[in-house]
């Protein structure tokens, strides 16, 4: 039997601000940061399971705390019973009474609670010497189904439905694994649509992302209406018609800015528009 | 001129869970806590204004840690500038583009500008001795709706809209004030409802708050459909048909709990029943 000895955390951040990469309408100066966490076993296994959450700079620090919050749930537990649950334990990190109410599932404690998790799945594929991705497509579907919290899906998909579906797929497990595993997964790139480059960046970095095999692309908007059309009109330029283009507004309109503003980049072909409001405008809706 | 000299904290923690106090059906045991906030002026002010951000427990330094994060957007700035402007303060401190990125407005950082903000609103009413709900009543209708930020509500309430509502109602301020300080402002009490607390002391403190004036209580329910039937028998027996019985689920059920649990308690005639479900339950309907 393992136990897990040490819940470590790091505050690691790159001042991305300095050339504007990752800026977008709403996050115009991102110092792209993390909050790691490090889960370790003992021996036999003496593995380390890695985790990390995101933040854009300021906060990592309260993130941290946030990770540390956690360690009380987790230190001199016995790794193998943790990891075989990972539904179960997901479900006693968000439903700690008391951190709960710092949350739920919202925030700096979904986020923590999400790094956390992430690690203990990265040691449970460790102990098993596989990919996440395998050890998911090895579960059957009750140990799919436990991993996820109905609570909010019930009216729209209940357990039994969820089962029933994956049952259904399961037959195919075997040709889908051989297909990724052959021809790979759809992806695209922002890597040319950070809000803050300028036109000739822009340009290049879509010729690169085209080069590179990427079929699409998405470029972040909602700045200003102007440099949106002509940032669209280069990008359509240099990739061509082939090449899907979507764009994300981080949430930057209301309902109704969103819908006037789209019209007037709808001629560029758009393959989809990421967060055009908050949900919480969008919930009068 | 007056600076802001120092945001200062403290982490201050009460056991309540011996007692189970406060407690509910989806807070079995909190530990009633609180983030302080103190926000010092130097001369010639030489002011504090406090505010707090109340937790369960677990997690209050992670409240602290939110408010230390927001420091660095206070010090040294001019009191009188900040104060006047309240609302532009708050919209300084949420939109603030890499700490947004932990909530925005959500858990911990939204609870972290709430205190922040409380205690600018405490060093105002201090500079203007009076009490904040005079504070308030003294403002214009401008400088009112200045106060609220109307993205996610524009689609029902325009600025305005809410203008001309309190426009409307500006000729009946004194007469308003002037009741206010005869006869008090309604209120309720939830001090006999803790879920937790046994029949006796809850019909004990059912007929306190009767005694002290009060003609409404309200009772947490959720955890048990029998219990809850009992303890609403109690209550409704000590306290007579005059005083209202509202009851607060904290969220517990899904919608179809809700409808089916209520119909077994709308015999003791519920004032109101608070956070049937969740707000994320309530989306898909």
């Amino acid at each position: 039997m393992s136990r897990i000895t040490a819940v470590e955390t790091a505050d690691v951040r790159f001042p991305t601000s300095l050339a504007l990469d990752g800026s977008d309408a709403m996050n115009p100066d991102p110092d792209y940061s993390a909050a790691y966490v490090r889960i370790t076993t003992d021996a036999p296994d003496g593995l380390a399971g890695h985790g990390v959450v995101f933040t854009i700079g300021r906060g990592n620090d309260v993130q941290v705390a946030a990770i540390d919050a956690l360690a009380g749930h987790l230190v001199g537990r016995d790794a193998e019973e943790l990891l075989a649950e990972l539904g179960g334990t997901w479900r006693e990190l968000v439903h700690d009474s008391q951190l709960r109410w710092l949350g739920p599932e919202k925030g700096v404690m979904h986020m923590a609670i999400g790094a956390v998790v992430n690690a203990l799945w990265d040691l449970r594929c460790k102990r098993e010497g596989k990919p996440l991705w395998q050890v998911l497509a090895g579960l059957s579907p009750e140990q799919l189904v436990d991993l996820v919290d109905f609570r909010y899906l019930t009216d729209a998909l209940t357990p039994d439905e969820a089962l029933q579906i994956l049952r259904t797929a399961e037959p195919g497990r075997a040709e889908r694994e051989e297909r990724l595993l052959r021809d790979g997964y759809p992806a695209y790139t922002t890597t040319p649509g950070w809000l803050g480059y300028d036109d000739e960046k822009l340009a290049r970095l879509c010729r690169e992302a085209v080069a590179e095999g990427f079929d699409q692309i998405k470029l972040k908007v909602g700045g200003e209406l102007a440099d949106d059309v002509r940032r669209l009109r280069i990008a359509r330029e240099v990739v061509g018609p082939d090449v899907r283009i979507a764009v994300d507004a981080n949430q930057r309109w209301d309902v109704a800015d969103a819908i006037a503003w789209i019209k007037e980049l709808v001629s560029f072909d758009l393959a989809w528009v990421e967060e055009p409001t908050s949900p919480d405008d969008v919930l009068g809706h």
